[in-house]
């Protein structure tokens, strides 16, 4: 088709200026040099298009200085990045006991933040009202709102009961704040965030895991958050590590999050809670040793399973028991079950508790209608008629 | 940056023209409804969409009888094809003892294959002249070559020798033809053709394991084939099974190609080679039933990690291994380590020792540079200046 179809010239030139807005958007300012490493665009071909995208006002150059980054020696590099005058987008983290709200600029740069408690048993109907007060508070009027990302807690359509629920929050805030609203499990969008301003920056294929009260995670291929054909992509937490193993609240056996989680740990540990297994780990006392090292080293086993399938660039992984001591057997393990070309380091998460709401923002720029109809998108809004 | 930047729908129908035609690309002919389940776009933007198409004679309407298919009852479904007469893709697999060769044209209808015997001593410029005569009696002079697609055996990248024969294979073959070559390992082709035209037809995301001399595999994702940062998705024959299992060639320990490989279940079932175990397995000789359900159980474990990593909507194995007693018990282990709503049958390959060279054709329309520059793309060929 290439030899015989008229404006093929035309159509490349769109989709590299379309590839350029687009990680604009979804990674915030980036040099010219990100800018080419992520494109794989020539430094001729990027500068064209810069010139052209500045031109037009769309995109708009500023200094490291003016962008919050550290002044490298020398002349310092320009940054790129949306005009940040052409909207607002929002991140809204649902947890059990409290709500995290984040605003950014079209730049994604992160204009406020806030957070504010609720009891397990709040009402959804008043935790929605939290939020909207929260955003409200932050919302300082400059531009248009674009869209509103929202995280919820555990794997999305597990139960129907959480798919009506989920179902009636994103109608609500559609409905007040009149923009597209996009929602995912708030452990997957941690992954999103730590790739865009976390441990992952600079890199497009990360796979994130979180040891919490539950084990999950988030695989980033390609710089898009994969969700899977059956919604359950990134449930590491679900990856078996033993066939033999003890029986898994997800109806599996031997799973991760069975010798990984935070009650797993502390069980093992013959801790009363996650501060007391840590403080024994801490006095060296053989069963903490013993339960933090069996769950690092679970997770080192189901890491090597997600490189051999993904083949990722970079290992990030939190939640309170991800610990250098756990870290450093997971290591280990992945030292024996790969070879040492794929062999990577599992760097511990950068983000702290807003880590959702960050998330659920960069959901927003991940799931934008400019994206419609491109393969390789999340496949949401895909059909505007 | 919706509300504000001209031009957005022209871009946005760009973007679905652009899907249409690479999905037809990638697929071969298919029916209004399958485009449409395919693309997610509404009945009247395909009708759109597919018109100006016809019109402009990029893409032809065909009956089922005329592309091949078994006519259902009542009113056949129309077709539509890329304009087959607009081009032709090659694909070539390189197998250690054989050259398989397939011609296919723009609407993916293979014209013509064959397949030709070498030793494993013959050197790899003999090899090269043996696949162009292939290559030349298959050739029927129908419009222009698009692009080649190879196979070769093994991981890309895993040694220096490898990639410096590879090179010098995919210049030779660019040299010869004038157009773009693009190579991947065969295993991982396999994965493609049997999405394109095998048991994972319909599907986007697909999981291919192959149990033969070796364990490989491939993972297509949104209908892209995954090769991921590190250049080793879709290794499922390296991914662990038992943390204290043997050594593997790969550097690792206790892969699935420990167990579930020909040599390994040949010499579990201490017969002499495959057909004899399969012989034995037959006769219900419990060592043989052993090795093979051993298998079977082995890559039902990696199968539920693959799940729980990328959630893929269907399964397919091939190789000699995979036969139905090691298929159900696959099945079996799912069952033990997937929740109910996750699992998945393991359903058969469908396509027989051609599957490389149809893998790389599939490849070439994956690789096309019309997607240069596309969120998703496969990322070659991404920078033409």
């Amino acid at each position: 088709m290439s030899e015989t179809e008229p404006g093929v010239l035309a159509r490349v030139r769109l989709g590299h200026e379309e590839r350029v807005v687009a990680l604009l958007r979804e990674r915030g300012a980036l040099s010219r040099a990100e800018l080419g490493a992520l494109s794989g665009l020539s430094r001729s071909t990027l500068s064209d298009i810069a010139g052209a995208l500045v031109a037009r006002g769309a995109v708009v150059v500023t200094t490291p200085e003016s962008a919050g980054r550290k002044r490298p020696p020398g002349r310092p590099a320009e940054l790129l990045t949306l005009n940040p005058d052409t909207g607002q987008a929002i991140g809204l983290d649902f947890g059990h006991r409290r709500v995290h709200v984040a605003v950014a600029n079209a730049a994604q740069e992160v204009i406020g933040t806030a957070a504010l408690g609720y009891a397990r048993t709040t009402s959804w109907q008043r935790r929605l009202e939290i939020a909207c007060g929260l955003v409200d508070s932050l919302r300082t009027g400059l531009g248009p709102l674009h869209g509103i990302g929202v995280g919820v807690t555990g794997p999305l359509g597990r139960t129907a009961e959480q798919t009506r629920r989920v179902t009636a929050l994103t109608d609500a805030l559609g409905e007040r704040f009149g923009v597209p609203v996009a929602v995912d499990n708030n452990t997957r969008l941690a992954a999103l965030a730590e790739m865009v301003r976390g441990a992952g920056k600079g890199f497009s294929d990360v796979v994130y895991a979180r040891l919490s009260e539950g084990v999950g995670g988030g695989i980033v291929v390609s710089g898009r958050l994969l969700r899977g054909a059956g919604g359950g992509a990134g449930e590491i937490g679900h990856i078996p590590v033993d066939p033999a193993g003890a029986p898994c609240s997800c109806g599996g056996r031997g799973c991760l999050e069975t010798v990984a989680s935070v009650p797993a740990v502390v069980s093992a540990a013959g801790a009363a809670d996650l501060p007391g297994a840590l403080e024994a780990l801490e006095a060296g006392e053989a069963s903490a040793v013993a339960a933090f090292d069996r769950a690092g080293r679970a997770l080192g086993f189901a890491l090597a399973s997600v490189c051999n399938t993904v083949s990722p660039a970079r290992i990030v992984v939190g939640g309170e028991v991800a610990v250098p001591r756990v870290l450093a057997a997971a290591e280990a393990a992945l030292a024996v079950h790969l070879p040492p070309a794929q062999r990577l380091p599992a760097h511990p998460a950068a983000l702290g508790d807003e880590v959702g709401a960050l998330g659920a923002l960069a959901l927003v720029a991940h799931d934008s209608p400019l994206l419609i109809g491109y393969p390789g998108g999340t496949g949401r809004g895909e059909d505007e008629s």
